[in-house]
């Protein structure tokens, strides 16, 4: 490890392969368990290598973030992928033309969509309908049964047109404070769609009910009612689902090497080398009142530790990170040094640092360096 | 211009030339009317295409915030550059290398780093000396003279070290909420300067006073007493500088086109294929308290207007942006259309979509996709 770290000279993102094995093993096992189709997110790690893992833990369907992200993943051997993103009308040529090549699924969440879809669409394309059991960003309110039906008899129009099913995001379950609320969100949305399936038994046959967020998954232990989950983020986690209580900190996968540039005792800050265009700029509120945009871990032997109490990233500018440091840190660490950073986002970081470096020293892709 | 916007499927960066041009031309004329260095930061654009501008407008003489900025803008041809970035100990044979072929100078703002220079260091080098003014971010505090004094001495013992000046990053312009304010903290960071430079007159003869921030240099007129200015924002702007009031909305020139994936009548929002991977998480509370994550034009037949009242970003995550529409938004607005978004912060933004369109379809380099 010592000798590995010593090659680093630019803001790194680490990968601890074994902890990424085991989140993906535990949520596979935990589907298998519940019999519910295991459909990962893959937009949290946007990575060849890191899908082949899931591979080898038995995962055939995935889910995508955006019709590039479909392809690039198609071309890599994946056949039954939904893009998890509301119909973008405008990528229909494209949508249409990776639908002939692979099992495709695509989001939909209103009716007068369905005319541009008619024109472009040549081959069978797997429709989900987005339901909006609370988080407010996009699809059809559970309880608007009327509209949902509408749409689904509309889908019937078109053979090809084939409608899998009711997709949710419990997004709200991001806004919780307590693995209670995270547990009471869930419940509220299971009863929401197990309703709406109930309610439209005579339009459907066979309906798939879909959900996704990684608190819910990674917390309930057994999916009674619910025919598939899409967690992306639990592959690396992050501190935020630390924060949230969906994870521990030895299940975070992924910390950003930054070195060390500047060291101010006077006000018990260190600046390193890593800032806005390496973590993104999102943030948690601690219990405490401040404002963190990454926690801080020590190098092991082997990987990295726990996280550190009183010491966290305090700002970020476009390449600076401020690090508010206790006085142990600020006694131990040297210019030069690399600092451990655990991302409050890794589907961010991620996105912007393209790229891993595993604890062993190998290179793992991502989507944005293609 | 509409024939053009019909071919735009994903978030696109759109790049208005002229506004470009005329950013950089107003920029360079006011540096020659103040006699002072123009060195602007590229590390805003990112770009070959955005630097030969510069170079048309006589720019010789660049900024930049990385090594591998300085090697991609130095393999262009830019010979004389500067690294505003405090001295990452781990590049130094890079940055050794780099020496040997361009003018360049690096930034540092302690005295233990000078011994790992010395070990590293084989070609001619020239050294600025980080001044903290106010913003706290990273430099020696300007009232500390003795400790200035001794860094300079220090790096007088190496022939190799070529001492520059004094730079500063008033960044703390970022935290106002008035012009006056602006103007306040310049003339607090000029003074300061100034009074440093007369009381290292016997340390050295010729010393470049160097300052940088963008709100600074786009209200102050006469840079008297300054030697060079390094702003990097201003070649755009943004929405955070039109609030700051360093520019009006007409001086922004990118602006991000987004395609709407979904309508929400019932609550005043419109999604948009455009999220936290497009825009960043950057944010602004506005005047009336809310916060946002960008501005809302409208096209029009040769760019786009300027900002809409009531219609702002309010929420982002990794690929959807909320907008929260007045009535007049929503009815105008149709599933399919492009919504003008302008960037709370540039540089992110840019750094994020690696690249440009401009009006008449041009595309424009970015770094990122190197």
């Amino acid at each position: 490890m010592n000798r590995f770290l010593t090659s680093i000279s630019t803001p790194t993102l680490l990968l601890d392969k074994q902890r990424c094995l085991s989140n993906i093993q535990t949520m596979a096992e935990k589907a298998e368990a519940s019999e519910v189709i295991f459909r990962p997110h893959f937009k949290t790690h946007q990575s060849l290598q890191v899908a082949q893992w899931f591979r080898e833990a038995g995962t055939e369907a995935i889910t995508v973030s955006s019709v590039r992200m479909a392809y690039y993943f198609a071309h890599d051997g994946w056949k039954d992928i939904t893009i998890a993103f509301p119909l973008n009308v405008r990528e229909l040529n494209e949508i249409n033309e990776l639908a002939g090549r692979v099992s495709l699924n695509i989001l939909i969440e209103n009716r007068d969509i369905i005319p541009f879809m008619e024109k472009a669409i040549e081959h069978p394309l797997g429709i989900f309908l987005k339901i909006d059991t609370g988080a407010h960003r996009t699809g059809v309110p559970a309880g608007e049964i009327q509209t949902i039906r509408n749409i689904i008899n509309r889908l019937a129009n078109n053979s090809l047109f084939q409608f899998r099913g009711l997709l949710t995001h419990a997004g709200h379950t991001y806004k919780t404070s307590s693995v209670k609320e995270i547990l009471t969100a869930y419940s509220e949305t299971l009863d929401a769609l197990i309703e709406l399936k109930m309610n439209l038994s005579h339009e459907t046959e066979e309906l798939i009910l879909s959900i996704g967020d990684t608190p819910s998954c990674s917390l309930v232990d057994q999916f009674e009612g619910i025919d598939e989950i899409r967690p992306g983020n639990f592959v690396f986690y992050d501190l935020m689902q630390c924060h949230l209580g969906s994870c521990y900190p030895d299940q975070v996968a992924v910390m950003l090497a930054a070195p060390v540039v500047a060291k101010h005792p006077e006000r018990n800050e260190i600046v390193v080398y890593g800032g806005a265009i390496h973590l993104s700029k999102e943030y948690i509120i601690l219990p405490s009142g401040i404002r963190t945009y990454g926690g801080i871990v020590q190098f092991t032997e082997t990987g990295w530790g726990g996280l550190e109490n009183n010491c966290y990233v305090s700002g970020l500018s476009q390449e600076h990170g401020i690090i508010h440091a206790d006085r142990q840190m600020m006694n131990r660490i040297r210019i030069g040094d690399l600092i451990g950073i655990i991302p409050v986002h890794s589907c961010l970081t991620a996105n912007l640092m393209k790229g891993y470096l595993t604890l062993d020293g190998e290179e793992i892709d991502h989507m944005g360096r293609s």
